[in-house]
């Protein structure tokens, strides 16, 4: 494994690029199961089958642990013990926190000063650093900058890498491995475009089915640039898929144009349903960006094998105040 | 089959009662997982292993299905087609509807004028005739009354009937066949009883446990009836619990009284926090009642294999109104 970890990739991920980072977090993550609902696919009607593919039961909550992990692999002889630094309000701050433990090594995480005590919580849980900015992107970014100066760790983006890509593309390379069906469609939550671009990819290399990225409508920049051509940023994003606020990263954008089949637009009032849907049939808690893949699925009556990434299952939830 | 329907049980379920109940509903019910989780079990401390019995995965989100089930398969033969009629503003109501149409019979539930529409509409989902009374007990058990007088079903009481008792025993049977290492304790949520008397009844003959009855202090019908000796009715529970907030039943008190071993007591705030833990640890949707057999599991952090049941997942949770 030695000498895997001493190249991080500088092109968009191959068919060897996906097994190989496969092999090398498969060990510290869970293989988390297909889920399968027979109320859900009475709601999609037609005999459609609904696969889920529960990564919200993934280390860390989320699917952010296999591209982190296969980051911080790839990266760690390069890294000379000096560790890791992100900036994330949300998944990748924990996922890159419990990466960097689970291989023994430092993070650093650039949070808003504004984000939630969950996140935090699950930062400092998995030991990593995290020094406090002003909520914009320029005082995330340029803070880290100043971080990796400081401490000389190696800056891990959470979406607009390569090594992110491939260990997201895990996720979908497991769903079409576990599958009892062949699956015609598979619907990915779309924020920064690392789980779809992955996706896009895995199943350009090992399967056969189309695939759709799910995006809020009050959050459309990937939809804006898959259909002009012309990457373009996200603009006041308002939805309460809080993972899905992002743009969508420069080394995601190629992929995803040329590996995906449609951006779909979802309301907030169709996420809300598809969240309460989910949760209420299946006994799974998602966060509600995952409610996107749902969402978009439950459009499609007639499609006969539906594949459904479950991205995470973070969410605060106060029933009782 | 045909013999076992026959003859519904009129003592205290034997051994072979509870094996039976077995083989009669699990053509029909989940087999639910045993769910573990490493968070959990690092909460709890001293290397103690949780087993969870996983039953808000079960047929109509809750253990009910199992005990509404066996009772309709053995009374089938009596009720000569004229269907089953019950009281319940809870679970109960749903798992009998779901019991009836699997064996193609008719379903009256008398449902309170204030039941919550998520109850109400898992009835008819299931093609349960929903009759409406005022939300008093002594309505409730007259209404009943009416409608059996007035179509023949069969009365199937929500816990004070022994087949009942034997179907949910069969919970607590699967947890010991299932669990990767011999139970020192189990923990079961105590209201009405059916769950907690199957379980004590199901680890006497089949296990070695000791089993806890898990109650809200502020519904501690059991655990004065427990104590005292005495059957002593709930008052005025005011508790998140709502599957807990039920007197003991009659047949259900001297099974628990002699094959429990004692009632431990939970505080709101102790079952806020469980159900925040379980939920957000193991992203498992429970419902507040299941949070009872958590909240008792965590104070015992020097037994090293404790079992509990994750009695239902039935709540409506609205985060983004």
């Amino acid at each position: 494994m030695a000498e895997e970890q001493l190249h991080p990739l500088s092109t968009i991920p191959s068919k060897e690029d996906i097994l190989a980072a496969h092999r090398r977090i498969s060990p510290y993550i869970h293989r988390t199961p297909i889920i399968s609902s027979a109320a859900m696919n009475e709601l999609n009607g037609s005999g459609a089958q609904l696969f889920f593919k529960g990564d919200h039961l993934q280390k860390t909550g989320a699917f952010k642990a296999r591209g982190a992990l296969n980051a911080v692999l790839t990266h760690t002889a390069n890294a000379q013990g000096a560790g890791f630094v992100t900036h994330s309000s949300g998944n990748h701050g924990a996922a890159l926190a419990w990466a960097a433990k689970v291989t023994g090594q430092k993070a650093y995480i650039v949070m808003p000063s504004n984000a939630p005590q969950a996140k935090i919580d699950a930062v400092t849980s998995y030991g990593g650093s995290i020094t406090f900015c002003e909520p914009t992107l320029e005082a995330r970014e340029t803070t880290a900058l100043k971080v990796q100066e400081q401490t000389g760790a190696i800056l891990i983006h959470p979406y607009d890498n390569y090594d992110i890509i491939a260990g997201q593309a895990t996720a979908t390379l497991e769903l079409l491995q576990d599958a009892t069906m062949e699956l015609e469609t598979i619907f990915v939550p779309v924020g920064g475009g690392g789980l779809l671009a992955g996706a896009a990819l895995a199943n350009h290399y090992f399967g056969k089915a189309k695939v759709v990225g799910c995006e809020p409508a009050e959050a459309k920049d990937a939809w804006e640039s898959f259909n002009s051509g012309n990457w373009t940023p996200v603009k006041n994003p308002r939805t309460i898929a809080d993972g899905l606020r992002t743009s969508l990263g420069h080394k995601n954008f190629p992929i995803i144009q040329q590996y995906v089949d449609r951006i779909e637009l979802l309301s907030e009032e169709e996420l809300k349903n598809a969240w309460k849907l989910v949760v209420s049939r299946t006994k799974q808690l998602v966060e509600p960006s995952a409610a996107a893949g749902v969402a978009a699925a439950l459009r499609h009556q007639t499609i006969e094998n539906l594949g459904v990434i479950l991205c995470g299952g973070n969410m605060n939830l106060n029933p009782f105040e």
